[in-house]
């Protein structure tokens, strides 16, 4: 391609809503332009990205024995009623009327669609294993559409879906999936981790995230260092402490903190390790009548250590809050404590509570709890004495850097990542819903066993930007690059020799099936570096006069501190030992 | 490919709603599923082909040096405000609600995201022309769907929009754009025909239809058969008559004609030809106050041959009449003619009407019409005698075939087509609504001159059907066949001799690069054949262990009545010689 025959349009400011680089670095380099919230055009230098990721996607999905179909954008409601999502799914579910009033949404994913597809198609277990993607364009109707290509409303996904006779079929669908996606994000040349998920009310280990790393993330990934253990937040799992709970040596006592309604506050009054201390949460969960009308309301009380957070995942997994808790109101909790927030504790309650303990609470001895008394804390506070031995006890808490691994094999770390993919287990969800079935071996109706596939297609490239950038712009992985080597002769208009050294190292290239991109535009060095710079072409050629007459051109890596000399009769093998292999 | 790998669903039957040939093949045949109306998954089968439309499209729109970009499926309702387009657009236009009840719609075509990119892009004359091209989804809810992918309401088109600096460059990229559409409908091997199309209120010549020759289209194309000329019937203009009206001979005579209403009636009645017969058409035209309503109505009577249909578009072209007339009311044309329709005529008016002559009855002596009264018509009508010479004469009706071509080159032929693609100078009429202006060489600003050019992707597999089927199913050109190539091995699972060479044969052609699927389904020949047949699959070759016994394999082209005996060793070089050279 010749820069005059493309169109380069980059942007020396960026968009005043721009919070990440990569909104900002996409914008900039023209390879997006915003046309609504979380709406964007793909312009032609981000568009040769979303090609070369959807190419990756697509070749490995078909070596791995999927087969592409299409499935509507604009899908008619009567599925989605079938399996009740038209009417679970919040305001992020885009619904449409036609010109006859009838219900249609526009798809976030294709479940009910490839279910019912499925249902036509498969009469008998001959026909199985089947796997369909599509690369297709997707709507949510995010709250708050920001970061540009990271959270938008209208997006590209690949979905994919498996079908299976049984539930070890579908497990080796999955495995055959999970590997596929490690073949794509290494050819992608980005670094990620594929981390264990929540699989929700399915249950079981079949649900793994591939997250890009990136210190701006939205998710925090535990892994660690020293073994294969990777998982998310909402999954990684905080065993219960090995050492036993030391012996009580204080008095339990009622030290007024006024104003310290906070642990941090408190340890810092108190000038105690905040570890010491203990938080109360208080949750609720409602038992609704045949009306659905509020029957019955019981209150819990959560102690985790000062030091923690609440893993919502983790909480919602507690016999009797299953997914159906909230926060408790404040009439409920002084209906309930006596007191207001910030001084609650399981001491002197009023009415009593359903307690759920922490595992490492559980441990603790001679803590500090508030004491149901506003600007009063109780110190010394130990179980089996002030209040009985706990029992609920349960893993409630966010993992921090340095908990055991689950596995056994060392300490965990923290880092950021960006959800790029998901594999995950569907079991008969939707086929039952749907009632797709097939016929087993003996004639009988079985229900499809499936599994769900998906790779943020247009999401990728803003992930990878933000993994892979610096103050002067992006530096894209050769496998997604717009263009893989920018040749930038200096002045071709004043030097014939310039010109022609450019254009017979184009002409090279190309016929090397090498993706080139000549800058023919004939603006100044700086202008032209600061250009493709920006953009992130990671190799670089500069021919200018002065080096031509020396036999020389430069050639430099986007991630070169500096630009190497190169005889003009080497810079193609130069070139071709810097560039990525292609997988 | 190998089928056990692919989903190949045929079926016996056809929808119930399939009126046409493509609907009925493109179901069987396992291409399409329908989601709703007018709403189809592309199945596997059915994308392949997509694909290969896809593909041969972005090569020559790349080639003629258009940038592809991707613009969303959901646009912004204020884009389409600055137009018009949003309140003036019929309920084809599918309008949304987002989360905060703003309007958004659905991209039939995308005029004003395009326009609004151009007028943030283009600053200089310098950056022109440029031309940018996307193949994306687009909606259009049609009040009756049907036809498969004929009239669907999602469906997938190229869309192309070029921008120039003046008239004369855009002309020359219109030239451009029609050049490489003619590239593309040559290379997926169909019959087709450029015609000239009405270019509307924007005048000018620079319109022109992709049409797919078909017997079951719904457009009539005409053109001539000794010459280039083609133009679609809304176009096609009828030459005045050469020669001159001859002389009456017949006293102005009211002749009963009781119930015989239409010309074709009156002139069995009388025996006379059809074509001396006149048909009184009666159109209103509304002036319209400052309030909107209705303040004078002008009646008007359009008069054509009895053998000769009214064309719309020429109507609208005539002075007064411009696209905003109607057929009258009931109770307008009784006010004028005092008379029901079917005995209505110029003379004996109760109230003045204007009068509009068509061309060939400005020529006519001796006619027939209505003599508004119920129940008589006035026979041996002239002009001059019986009635003034007609003041307003003008081309009113369609082509029949066998009228004179209007480059005098020969008599016009009419035929069907199904246009799917059109080539459309604009102007400046976005460029304008939406103030896209750039800086000429004077540095004045000036509107973008605009061109569009679409193909509908979707549509085309639909239309080759059409053109390219027979009783036993679809017949794909090599261009755009799912498969090339179809080996069918007869009873491999008892004759390890026939898998081999079918094996053999399969890799020997994929090594080759020939797009070929090897049917391992263990189908019966029957069953198998009848699948490839109704697929469409160019090219058959059958293995069977008889034939190899001698050294023979079975060669068949869809289109061949029987099958050829080739060598083992020379099917390959037999294969080559007959698929259709890449272009």
């Amino acid at each position: 391609m010749k820069a005059s025959q493309f169109l380069i349009s980059t942007l020396k400011e960026a968009p005043a809503d721009a919070e990440v680089a990569s909104h900002r670095l996409m914008t900039r380099a023209g390879m997006i332009k915003k046309l609504g919230a979380g709406i964007y055009s793909y312009m032609p230098m981000g568009l040769r990205v979303i090609r070369k990721v959807e190419a990756i996607v697509r070749e490995e999905m078909n070596r791995a024995g999927a087969i592409e179909v299409t499935m509507p954008v604009i899908q008619p409601a009567e599925l989605w009623q079938e399996t009740g999502r038209f009417e679970k799914m919040g305001p992020e579910l885009l619904r449409i009327k036609d010109r006859h009033a009838r219900d249609f949404v526009v798809q976030p994913t294709s479940e009910e669609v490839i279910t019912d597809i499925a249902r036509q198609e498969f009469r008998s277990y001959k026909q199985l294993p089947k796997n369909f993607y599509q690369i297709q364009t997707k709507f949510r109707d995010e709250r708050r559409p920001r970061f540009g290509l990271m959270r938008g409303r209208e997006f590209t996904m690949k979905d994919a879906y498996s079908f299976d006779r049984d539930m070890d079929a579908a497990k080796q669908s999955y495995q055959v999936m999970a590997q596929a996606y490690r073949r794509i994000f290494d050819r992608f040349g980005l670094s990620y981790r594929a981390v264990a998920a929540d699989s929700g009310a399915i249950g079981g280990d079949l649900s793994e995230e591939f997250q890009v790393i990136a210190a701006t993330g939205e998710d925090a990934i535990v892994y660690c260092p020293t073994s294969d253990y990777a998982a998310n937040m909402e999954k990684a799992e905080a065993l219960a402490p090995q050492q036993a709970r030391g012996a009580a040596t204080q008095p339990l006592t009622k030290t007024a903190t006024p104003g310290k309604a906070t642990c941090a506050d408190v340890a810092e009054l108190l000038n105690l390790p905040l570890k010491n201390t203990v938080k109360s949460l208080v949750l609720a969960t409602d038992e609704l009548d045949e009306q659905g009308a509020v029957a019955k309301t019981q209150v819990w009380l959560l102690l985790l250590r000062g030091d923690h957070d609440m893993n919502e995942v983790k909480v919602g997994k507690v016999p009797g809050l299953n997914n159906t808790f909230r926060f408790a109101t404040l009439p409920e909790i002084e209906a309930h404590f006596g007191c207001k927030p910030g001084y609650l504790g399981p001491l002197n309650l009023v009415q009593p509570v359903k307690l759920v303990v922490d595992r490492e609470v559980a441990v603790m001895s001679d803590w500090v709890c508030g004491a149901n008394e506003a600007d009063f804390h109780m110190t010394g506070v130990n179980w089996g004495r002030d209040l009985p031995e706990p029992e609920l006890v349960a893993d409630l808490r966010n993992i921090v850097a340095g908990d055991p691994s689950p596995d056994g094999q060392g300490v965990l770390a923290i880092e950021r990542g960006i959800e790029v993919g998901h594999v995950f287990y569907l079991g008969t969800k939707y086929s039952r819903a749907m009632n797709a079935t097939f016929l087993d071996v003996n004639g009988k109706p079985q229900f499809l066993e499936m599994g769900c596939y998906g790779i943020g297609i247009t999401r990728l490239p803003a992930a990878a930007i933000e993994q892979n950038h610096d103050e002067r712009g992006i530096i894209w992985p050769d496998a997604i690059a717009p263009f893989t080597v920018a040749i930038c002769p200096i002045g071709p208009d004043r030097s014939p020799e310039v010109k022609a050294a450019a254009e017979a190292l184009y002409a090279e290239l190309m016929a090397a099936g090498v993706d080139v991109i000549l800058d023919d535009r004939g603006e100044r060095p700086g202008a032209m570096f600061a250009d493709w710079e920006l953009i992130g072409v990671p190799h670089r050629v500069t021919i200018g006069d002065k080096g031509l007459k020396e036999g020389l051109v430069e050639y430099q890596h986007r991630r070169d501190a500096a630009a190497t000399k190169v005889a003009v009769g080497e810079v193609f093998a130069h070139l071709q030992s810097r560039l990525a292999p292609v997988a």
